[in-house]
């Protein structure tokens, strides 16, 4: 399947308006921003969705469902335990995990050379659960992933599971989590630098 | 970086060889056999590692970290309480986490179209977090991959950090994970069969 490079084209100049858009009104990560240019100085490359890492007090049956999934919280930045103890109080329909998820990358590549120099990067810098997702017309999408995740469970329909040291745990774990996922981002722009094309 | 096509016949056949081997030495799930053969019935895809899902105990820091890990408990089938119930009075050096996770398989493909054709059949079976991980002499390196994944803290340092009820539904949350892995499982099995190659 060949890639339209006009299309691609017309694609990566859309998404680069989308991410001075998406700044100025406050949508986009600023901690993403570094990179994401940098994959815009590569001729062969541009990025679409990402995000840097976020913290989420969800309601669902499990952590990776979408249906029937209510988001009940949602930080890019560390949380302190009295931003989610007021939330504990509400009874739940299914269970409330605590995700952390750390920074996600969508990357399109119009050749597959440079979807590889890509894939290489990203491991390099620690996103280890990177891949090519498809090839289309439109491009060969990138994803870029580290293995940074966690689920902690904090209630299951109106009985709260952990006690207050586990609560707190809980958030100290998911702080944690988030703040690896920063410097894996820190790396992932050290790495595209030393990389860049010139 | 053009495929060895000698080379990737060579490894097919050791792979083909070691999953018997691995059968005998109960080794190999039992419940992945016949998924393992529904690719190797395709001419040019062969199966190497490959996992139906587990549930692991493990004292580190966090749950995605290697090193500094210890596992403490490991199966590849659902778990009772009573199966961890004493593992959690030993003091542990870091946090005990309760995770599960969902079916991962590495598929070798000899062209860039089979890697393709592999990557759809993935995600109609809903292994949605599947891509092409590298591209060697080698071949096409396909990881199949579901969302499936929870980490459930239980406990840090020498304090166990939840109730009674919340390791009960902590339990219960790694089986249905695991168990809703193995439905994972078998829909890869249909979709295959769907698009065998005649």
């Amino acid at each position: 399947m060949p890639v339209d490079v006009k299309l691609w084209r017309k694609r990566r100049e859309e998404a680069y308006r989308r991410i001075w858009e998406d700044l100025e009104i406050g949508y986009l990560d600023e901690d993403l921003l570094g990179i994401l240019l940098e994959f815009f100085k590569r001729p062969e490359s541009y990025t679409t969705s990402s995000c840097s890492g976020r913290i989420v007090l969800v309601d669902s049956r499990m952590p990776w469902e979408r249906r029937n999934a209510t988001i009940i919280f949602k930080k890019h930045s560390s949380i302190s335990l009295e931003e989610i103890r007021g939330l504990l109080n509400q009874p739940v329909l299914y269970r409330l995990w605590l995700i952390a998820t750390g920074p996600i990358i969508h990357v399109v590549a119009l050749t597959a050379r440079e979807a590889l120099r890509i894939l290489r990067i990203a491991r390099e810098a620690g996103f280890k659960h990177s891949g090519v997702l498809s090839v289309s017309r439109k491009g060969y999408l990138v994803e870029l992933r580290t293995g940074i995740r966690l689920a902690i469970l904090l209630k299951t329909g109106s009985r709260v599971v952990v006690d207050e040291q586990g609560l707190q745990e809980a958030v100290k774990a998911v702080n944690e989590a988030l703040s690896e996922g920063k410097k894996r981002l820190q790396r992932l722009l050290e790495v595209l630098r030393k990389h860049a094309i010139k």
